[in-house]
């Protein structure tokens, strides 16, 4: 998140390339592949120097945010305006509703801009609970378990939906630009052990969005609104930053539902997380994924569908073993 | 062992293939591959449901020991009787003298029965002393340890045979159905600095069965037995779990006598594990195995083939040079 | 060094050959590739036999000097002296000045004298300080690290040369036989924030010796004079092991500088660890190195080339930029 890259440059990988974020003296945003062109130390390991150029900690060559070697100290030289093999490699950035992102293609600038986190209005009744972690998964894996509704009842049993023979609920998928939704139908509004009054039942949509969102929002009427934006950063291609941006409306102070909110998504987190390491370290002593899928996984497959058009997963090797599940329309027995 | 098998399903691999044993509410034992067809989690992780099936632990799926998958929660469909890509795999158990066998090789049944362990009768007089441990090691190396008589005296020197210029001691190679046995005559009996009283000799055999057995036994006239039958799976190519049970038969109280062989069983075995796994690490930092035998290596080579032909040697590459060991009779002198 | 390698077999590796140093009952030192060639456990694990052999740990075999097996427990038969695939492989071994060298090569006696460490003259001003360290690196990161001017400005600022716009100081590289050396001209004389009196400069040498030495030597006048000689072993492609051996001579008593001299030495030293263990995790996450060198470099591409041509660098493939250093004097501004 932006608040989180402040004056000290930032590590981090992208699909295991090194790469530093920092921030100039006007406050601007850049990142740099994390290696110094001169003798391949970390530039995270540096320094923002006072002229506002990211500085090497071993040699102190200093680089701008377009990656240009500014300072070569002790060389009895002119560096010139050319582009160099000195120069450091620069990754566009942009900054929107306080995310930071970055462009993992080295060739030319942006042509999208970034997903826009909801706006569920102001007042005392609207609040929002973020947190970090970092998961041993693909982005796909990541990604499909935050999106996929049966599993819920399983590993979350108790503190989410209840297993068994429960009514019948309408699912329905369709295209986005970019992207692509699940919408639920009829499904009884219940959190856990707490069921609401009367037969009301969930409005409930499941997205996902290019290049890494996933995005849960559940809606009672017009008196609760709860959204959970995930976005993902891919490290490596096994292993999966995710930032849970959950915004919440309801008819109670947004300062007193705050802390069960967080503290409700950090214990089905851990569930998943124990769940999605432990089916990493199984493909990984399998040597590769082989996955049997049935009509219930209404977005596992359609998402790695988008992600290899966009070519963001790591391995396109593994495949699904052919149980072709095409429909768009599925009924659940929840 | 069976004892250790309840009604938690348990994980183990063989030669690296993950694997999950659980028993069935008749309390019969199956073995399945530890890979949920779903998502691959491993099925290790969830429970032995009320119908007996094995229950995953992500989204519910149940299989039985044939490996057919029985229930797909949610799912609005009949899953039918067919075969499918939905099922499990599944591999042959045995259960014999509280031993359970799992049959590595996917097709078809066993035509063998397994190993029966030795019967040295009833009574206070006789008694069992059992064991576990993993070593890093290969099959074969743990086998041609617990084989090898001329290491003891040097490894265990004092524990068990002193090394120097000792009497000369016949031994004689035969083959057995699927093993190989080593006969030792004239060998002084002894029991680390106890010396058995007048001339007494120990009839002493060596044996290897396959797939993975290996027997060492004692006698001196009809009074004293000891077999050490040594049961061996192979995790990996180089790393091999140890069953040792222990049967011994003695004038003295059984009762008495198991707390002594454990403690000098264990010490033994502790000593073995050390130069095993230093010799695994060395193997492992050479790339290659690249042995030298003498006529003293009686059963090492001889296991080696007997693996190789039942294609159970992980590294089909590693060669010995070529010191040929023919001989069926050789001389020791200990 | 060769106060380190008593009674007790040493063992060490050589560009990851595992190696067993050890010395006969003559006080000579030997070194054996440390592999039984029985069961290739390692020889490092026995010890110095009563007849000055080296004894193995599991089943005794005993190895001369020259590797020759000497000796097979309980074997009833006569070894001869003909070579044997029973022997080990040894490798030469001189020791000179405290140091034990080991010719990595196999074929053919040393046909050069080991490096001579510098003799400062005897006396109460005359002092040695010797330390060790292992450090993640390649030998080439290490020799350049030594003998590189530049970074210690920025990497030790205040500890030793300040950065900033200094005077210009001239550098003259020349060959050496198996080595080569620069010269610097008018460097300002200080210690880090110790400035000595007048316009007193500096006479200092950077020296590269193969196979592996690299040597700094600082004078003023004839008052002055320290050499620090490190000699490095490259344990494998990328952990290099270093002996830092620091001889000085002053107006001062030796007794009372050692301490400072020490302490310096051992705090400059860790900086330098941890930016080559940065430098060397940074190309093993890029896969490769991609250096870029500027006139500044005036000593690390040519330790490249002599490493090159005595093919004592792990990896061939390595290649700098094509950025022309070829210059013999250069200006730096310090």
């Amino acid at each position: 998140m932006a608040h989180d890259l402040r004056s000290t440059p930032v590590a981090i990988t992208l699909m295991d390339l090194p790469m530093v974020l920092y921030r100039d003296r006007g406050g601007r945003a850049h990142a740099l592949v994390d290696r110094c062109p001169h003798r391949n130390v970390p530039l995270s390991l540096g320094r923002v120097h006072a002229d506002g150029t990211l500085e090497c900690g071993y040699h102190g060559w200093r680089f701008n945010g377009s990656g240009r070697c500014t300072a070569v100290p002790a060389l009895d030289a002119d560096l010139g305006t050319a582009p160099s093999p000195r120069d450091a490699t620069s990754r566009p950035v942009r900054e929107l509703d306080g995310v930071v992102w970055i462009w993992g293609a080295a060739a030319g600038p942006p042509t999208r801009e970034p997903f826009r986190l909801p706006a569920l209005g102001d007042g005392a009744t609207v609040g929002e609970v973020v947190f970090q972690r970092d998961i041993d998964c693909t982005l796909h894996a990541a990604l499909e378990n935050a999106l996929d509704v049966p599993h819920t009842a399983f590993l979350h049993g108790g503190l989410f939906r209840k297993s068994g023979r429960g009514p019948r609920v309408e699912a329905r998928r369709r295209d986005l630009p970019d992207g692509v939704e699940v919408r639920f139908l009829g499904e009884p509004a219940a959190f856990g052990p707490i069921r609401l009054p009367g037969d009301s039942t969930f409005d409930h949509w499941d997205r996902f969005f290019l290049p890494s969102i996933a995005q849960v929002e559940y809606r009672v009427g017009d008196a609760l609104q709860i959204v959970n934006s995930i976005l993902h950063l891919p490290l490596s291609a096994t292993r999966t930053r995710a930032w849970f941006v959950l915004r919440f409306r309801s008819p109670l102070p947004a300062k007193a539902l705050a802390p069960i909110v967080r503290a409700r998504g950090k214990k089905v987190l851990e569930q998943d997380v124990g769940m999605l390491e432990a089916q990493t370290e199984n493909i990984r002593r399998f040597g590769a994924e082989r996955f049997t899928s049935t009509d219930l996984d209404l977005l596992g497959n359609a998402v790695k569908r988008l992600l290899r058009r966009a070519e963001l997963t790591g391995d396109q090797a593994n495949e699904d073993v052919p149980v072709e599940i095409g429909k768009a329309q599925v009924t659940l027995q929840l």
